[in-house]
This record gives C-alpha cells, structure tokens and sequence, in this order.
C-alpha cells in the first residue's frame, strides 16, 4: 500500500552533531582549545528552531535556512565568549550544515529501500543544503522535496501536502520517516503512514533526546537498515 | 565556472516518439492494424504543446501535464477515426508518457557528468512523471526541478529563476541542455549557459525537427556522451 518513503534530514538522514561540531573545532580550536563546542552546536540548533518558530508566525516572504543559521551563529558565540571568529570564518561554520554526513547505516538502508519504494526528502533546510548533502554523501532520493519549495516550515500542514502533490499520491500511500515526533505526527494527523527512527545520539553522548517506541506511529525503528527490513525491503 | 546543469525531458533526455508510439501499437494495433501510430503521436505532442501555450495565458490555477495529454488524446483519436479505446485504455496510453525511455547516451552521459556537476532536471511534465521516468531508467539526478514547482510552463522566466534559487547559484554558474532551442533560448535570455543538443530522431525518422548547431550556444552535442566530452568529463 506504501508506495513512497518521505525522509527528514537534518537529524534523521544525517548526524548534524558531529559533522559541525567537528568543523566548529577545527575553525576555532586554536583559538579557544577550552571550548564546549558539543554545547556551542546544541544552542546554536536551538536557536534554529526558535527562528523557524518565528518566521512560521511572519507573513514577509520567504527565509533561507542558511540566514536563520548564519543569524543564529553570532548570538550564540558571543553567549559563550567566543570572539575573534572573522566574516569568512563564520560563513565557513554555516556551511558545515550543507556538509552534513549520513548516520552510518543510511546509505545502506535507502539503496535496499529503493528496490521497492520512491524515496524522497521533505526538510526544512533550503533545497542547495539537501543537493549539496545528498551529493557529497551519495545519498540515492528519487526527488528532493523542501520547504522552501511550499514557502512554510515543517510541520505546516501544507509542505506534507505539496510532497503528496509532487508524487501524485494519497496521503495514506506515503511514509513519513523522521527521528523527531513532532514531524511525523504532523504527517499522521493528515492520513499519511508514519515511521519513527530513534536517532539517539542526536546531540551527542550526552544530549537529551526523546527515542521511546510509541504504538501511535506505525512503524518504530532502531535505524534505516532495520526500517528496510520491517518494510520487507 | 559552469556548477549545475539543468536538462529538459521530454525529448532531450528521453525518446517519448518511440515510447509512446510502441505502447500505442500495444494497446491499439489489434483494433487498428492500419493506423499511422507515428502520426498520431505526432498530433498528441503537438496538441500538447497548444495547451500549454493556452494555459500559460489563463491565472486560474494550475493545470497537470497527465490533464492535459490525457484531454489531448480524446481529440486526437477521434481526428484520426481511432475509435473503440476504452476509459481504462486512454488511461494506460496517456501514462506512457510517464514511462519514456532515456536516449541510448544519456545514462552513461550522465553518470559521466555527475563526478563534476550537479545534475537536475528542469522539465514541464509533472513532477511525478518525471520522478517515475527517472526511477525506471535509473536517471542519477541530484534533483528533479519541474513547471508544476514554478506554477508555470517553460519558457516562462519564473521557471528558470526558481531552478538557480533552489540551487543556490547565480545563472552564470548554471547550464541549461536541451534539443528545443525556445528552451535554451529562454534560459541564455537570462544569464544561463546554453547546451543545444541534437535528437534528430524527436519525431521518428520522417519527424520534422531543427538540428542545426548554432553559435548563439555555448555548446553544441550530438548527445549526452559528447557533452560531457565537451564539458570536460
């Protein structure tokens, strides 16, 4: 019944935490080696949310995802003290969210799902930044769906419609698949089939991260490869 | 210089004359062993491209590209005296042209251009059309641009626009391939690079169609394979 398997990415597809803390320590390292850069990339993710929370509220156009980061990047340094970052530097840091690396098991995963499935992201970062990732990661989407393509954010009801629309699709033909509760019960809630992939170290060994098992979404999983084998795939 | 290369469909990357004239004889030769399918197919392609070009006049709403070969045929089959097609067979027969086949070059063309550049299509057929043609022919697009996302049909300037904002890149970075030189022209109109190539076998082997090579474009291919020679892959 299942014809096409729509996937988050920041989080979900890819491991954020470590792909820009990684960048974060290697741009500033030198010249702050006490920082707590897991903590940095922690706030500077929730400073994202808070923004999209912000502009879903805005009727004035469209905001890129790479302005809310590049934005949020400059408060959160100077919150912790981290000075001395240049223009180059910080737009360097940006860009590591358009570099983000696939959790180990993803490639794997979607090239058995794609036997049997059409696969395609729905995010909320800007069409370049899902290219520029699935690109680098050899990440194999029959189709890149985004946000910026409905003008709002997940979970506005209207982007879960628009990927329906693309694929010529009724809701219940269609899987959404993220690690955050939030993006798959939006999806739920319009009659589209729901998968929840527990993505524990989301924020690192020691970030807090909600990856209990709900009978609410029709399929749970530990990763995409155990998503391809639940799905017969 | 050039980043990402943007390729028509229907024509360019695929031959939709053979496709759809094989399904036709499919569906219809035991009904009507003396019908011109090629002719037939003809006049649906260019009854296809008048509805367009009306609807691009009219602001009310979009209108599917599967609407509108599927409208298109009724009128064709009855122009021809084809007649004894069921409902379920103008529908069969309309959705070949979600399963056109790719030109012999373009996989290995493509697969050869992806190493440097990256690849989507920007196409008029519906974004699900262009979707299931690519998963079936196994087409390695970084992305499937299509009209449907715009809210209007090539060679509308808000088409290739949205195709250099969704990739981030400024039109002088991106080249647009096609055998339909209105399409590149369109897109050189605004700071695109241009990529004519040659199919002169469009409309079949009787099949009026331009092939010439013009200076006006930065490139001119006799396929896929020699483009990407040309582009240096």
């Amino acid at each position: 019944m299942v014809k096409a398997l729509l996937f988050d990415v920041q989080g979900t597809a890819t491991d954020f935490f470590s792909t820009v803390c990684d960048e974060a320590r290697r741009i500033g390292a030198g010249r702050h080696p006490d920082a707590n850069w897991p903590d940095v990339v922690r706030r500077w993710r929730a400073a994202y949310f808070a923004a999209l929370e912000a502009a879903s509220g805005r009727a004035d156009g469209w905001v890129s995802v790479h302005s809310v980061y590049r934005d949020a990047l400059d408060a959160v340094l100077d919150e912790h003290g981290l000075a001395g970052f240049s223009v180059a530097e910080r737009e360097e840091l940006t860009l590591a969210w358009q570099r983000l690396r696939p959790w180990p098991d993803v490639v794997a995963g979607l090239t058995r799902l794609k036997d049997r499935y059409t696969l395609a992201t729905l995010s909320n970062a800007d069409v370049c930044a899902v290219v520029n990732i699935s690109k680098r990661a050899e990440l194999p989407w029959d189709a890149v769906f985004a946000a910026e393509m409905a003008g709002v954010f997940k979970p506005d009801p209207a982007i879960y419609r628009m990927a329906a629309t693309y694929l010529g699709l009724d809701a219940g033909e269609i899987m959404m698949v993220a690690s955050h509760k939030y993006d798959i019960r939006a999806a739920g809630a319009l009659g589209f089939r729901t998968a929840f992939v527990a993505r524990p170290l989301e924020f690192g060994v020691d970030g807090e991260v909600d990856v209990a098992y709900s009978d609410e979404f029709d399929v749970n999983a530990a990763d995409f490869l155990d998503l391809a084998q639940q799905l017969g795939c």
